[in-house]
């Protein structure tokens, strides 16, 4: 394996802690019972509303459109009206998640190794918001905007890589989901799998173990840099 | 005037001195008696190069590919052979432009009041390695590669506007170019001059005032910091 000249990151899950973030601004806003059961439902409309622009059924919009529409399919399920302002306020919580613990420290560590940069199905706009709200230090903002699809669509890592100017088989894919990094492989990039084990809550069932042969297996950031350094 | 929401910078000329970088350069590779003057000619290839792609005459290549081809171009009117492998680490200076002493200090300024990226022909990986080098903490690596379109195509500022998810009147471009700021203005942008009267060296004629009504006219990023915090 050659020393990685660059990585992308996968956001949601692997370095942002979502499901709390949303839960929080859920709670915040609606009056429901179980806050983590409604940010479960919301993300739950993720992948369907994605595959339908990876399949060309639909042409690329960004993930704001997206998640606004799935929290109306969600309030609706649930008999819930709520006006459009406030709809789009809680939206915008996706601009504002909190990153894991590690993240911070773990992406300057790498940053002296390689280039960084999200390869997230989140938005430019969207990226660059949840980079100022969790103090990452990206050197650009990539991932499935750039490519006009969203993930595992190989265009969205392989245009990445082109954007960053380094050949696929420089460039390490970090990601807290097997299915990420099977796609990311089939591309030629290197892999590491970062265990986030309590992503989904504390009975979570995937991504506990590794799935396929990832070059990196850690536990933090900062683990995938004292490997590197060694 | 609203207060801009996020600024958008030219790069050549604007933020860093490319004519005495690229001489640099160009001194320690090549027997030449003027350097600058060779900085300046293979300069002089630059608009005409992108001019094929905005007129849709050749499809988009990075501007790594141009500068490559117009250093060639330079080379062999001068009756010079270099090898492709010097060839090619020549053409990397402009990754390494050094910026002009007042830019760091201002965008770090500029950054306390809204989001701040590039939108310059550079390509993506031109963009960030020359934020690497500089320096320069952008929120993002915007510019021509994501219109796959150069400036001053109207494209390539409506393009940037919508990455940053802003409407175009809240964004205030800044360059040291007349012309990069009509083609903003045309498109709904907020302008500021940044004057830089010796970027083409000490008898430059061109840009030395404003040529439209510009919002700001400064000469240097911290005094526009000061004029939009006043």
């Amino acid at each position: 394996m050659t020393r990685p000249q660059a990585f992308l990151f996968d956001v949601f899950g692997t370095l942002v802690d979502w499901r709390n973030s949303v839960a929080r601004a859920v709670a915040e806003t609606l009056d429901v019972d179980d806050a983590h059961a409604f940010a479960d439902a919301w993300r739950a409309e993720y992948a369907p509303a994605m595959a339908q622009i990876r399949s060309g059924a639909r042409g690329y919009v960004s993930l704001e459109v997206l998640h606004l529409e799935n929290l109306q399919r969600v309030l609706d399920a649930q008999g819930r009206v709520l006006d459009q302002a406030t709809a789009t306020a809680l939206n915008d919580i996706w601009h504002g998640l909190d990153p894991w613990p590690d993240v911070v420290q773990g992406l300057y560590g790498l940053k002296t190794i390689g280039l960084i940069a999200p390869c997230s199905n989140a938005s430019i706009a969207m990226g660059l918001r949840q980079a100022r709200h969790g103090h990452l230090p990206w050197d650009a903002i990539l991932g499935a905007e750039i490519a006009q699809s969203y993930k595992p669509d190989p265009e969205v890592y392989l245009s990445n890589c082109r954007a960053l100017g380094l050949e696929n088989r420089e460039v390490m894919f970090v990601a807290a989901h097997n299915e990420d990094l099977h796609a990311a492989q089939a591309c030629g990039l290197q892999t590491a799998l970062l265990l986030r084990p309590t992503e989904h809550g504390p009975t979570q069932t995937k991504d506990l173990k590794p799935t396929g042969d990832w070059d990196q297996v850690v536990e933090s950031l900062p683990e995938l840099v004292d490997r590197l350094s060694a």
